[in-house]
């Protein structure tokens, strides 16, 4: 019988969506005991917390930590106030700017708790599924800000005063496409049927399939020439 | 009769203790309007958030928000958890490693919906009491992890992107002794009796005066000939 090696814990930021589930699979293949934390952030897609919740539960992670920050207190997005979510834009409409779907500061914020807790753990290592070229003009899924938090990250806790250890921000899509990450996914063996991805879900978290994130994921299944198991809320978009 | 002109904006962290309050003074007269932050985030000593908001209206802030985040979620500091807060330290005991009251990444998280807040008014201007040299040894309040946040910053937001706007973070604290903190608030006109700094407050919000908090304050009155007015527990303490 093999002895029960400790390993190493990674804290993971997990949005229910395709590109955290699949960065999830992913922190395990590489044997990382992962503590997953989501958000309740005010956003309109509530759906996606249920969703991260079916998805940790699938995966066995070690803890699922469910954060409640309101950033509908300041506004500013269409993911946490009413400004409408754009739909039906091409992939070339999509590359122009940034989207009124861009939450300010997200994920400088989410990286901040994920940060606070691997420290309280004693983990070294944080995943987050951002993504550098399908990453719809966000700022902060860009690679420069990604070794930003990082730099920060080994200046702001106890470890990187004592010079103990060194906090490492994984990003294994980064460089992936879309139709890549659900290749690697598939490969993986996840159901993506779990997951939701959708910014304006309808009621029972059917999908719009218009807005950016539906058509790219859309898109995403299409290249690898397979079919979205997820639910849309009219077969005729697809 | 002068024009009413527009200042420009300014988000500021505000905890309702000594250094907040005096950065908040410098702010005002270095000419911005004020936006106030302030956490409610576990902490033992929430008397502290009763004071920022005395100390948000006896400024005239243009807005203060008060964001709910639960970071006894994850514990790891006397703080937010049930490990006993430190007492009748000496300030070269003090000045040894980090101690338990450090909440793991607070700062960053501050910081990290302060600069959400800054995008979301267009404000480019972050005010922070930190202050390195009676900095109780806390990682996140070095002039490093300042300079880290601020690169962070400029990469993290629209602006960042698009080259509109730089992120300043301002830390008109961070060289002066506590002494010397206090001289400038009374130069300002500050009412030290409307600050919190107690990290184990009573039930009434009256000082230990034994933490290192209240310890640092303490000499801190005593080295500019003055007798702090907040209310402490016990005269025969000082």
């Amino acid at each position: 019988m093999e002895e029960k090696s400790a390993k190493p814990k990674a804290v993971l930021l997990l949005s229910g969506g395709l590109d955290s589930t699949t960065t999830l699979a992913i922190a395990q293949a590489e044997g990382f005991d992962v503590y997953a934390i989501t958000f309740r952030y005010g956003q309109r897609h509530e759906f996606e917390i249920q969703a991260a919740k079916r998805i940790a539960q699938w995966a066995g992670v070690k803890e699922h930590a469910i954060i409640e920050i309101n950033l509908r207190a300041f506004g500013g997005s269409a993911l946490t106030s009413d400004i409408a979510v754009p739909k039906g834009r091409s992939v070339d409409e999509m590359a122009v700017g940034i989207p009124v779907t861009y939450v300010p500061a997200r994920n400088t914020i989410f990286l901040s708790f994920a940060l606070a807790w691997a420290e309280v753990l004693g983990a070294s290592d944080i995943f987050i599924g951002v993504n550098s070229l399908d990453y719809s003009g966000y700022p902060d899924c860009r690679p420069e800000f990604i070794e930003a938090f990082e730099a920060l990250a080994r200046l702001a806790t106890k470890a990187g005063v004592e010079g103990a250890s060194r906090i490492r921000i994984h990003t294994p899509l980064i460089a992936m496409t879309k139709a890549e990450i659900i290749g690697r996914g598939n490969a993986l063996g996840i159901d993506y049927s779990m997951t939701s991805t959708c910014y304006d879900p309808g009621q029972k978290g059917e999908a719009c399939g218009a807005c950016d994130a539906c058509l790219l994921r859309l898109k995403g299944f299409a290249d690898n020439g397979l079919v979205d198991p997820a639910r849309y809320a009219a077969n005729d978009l697809l």
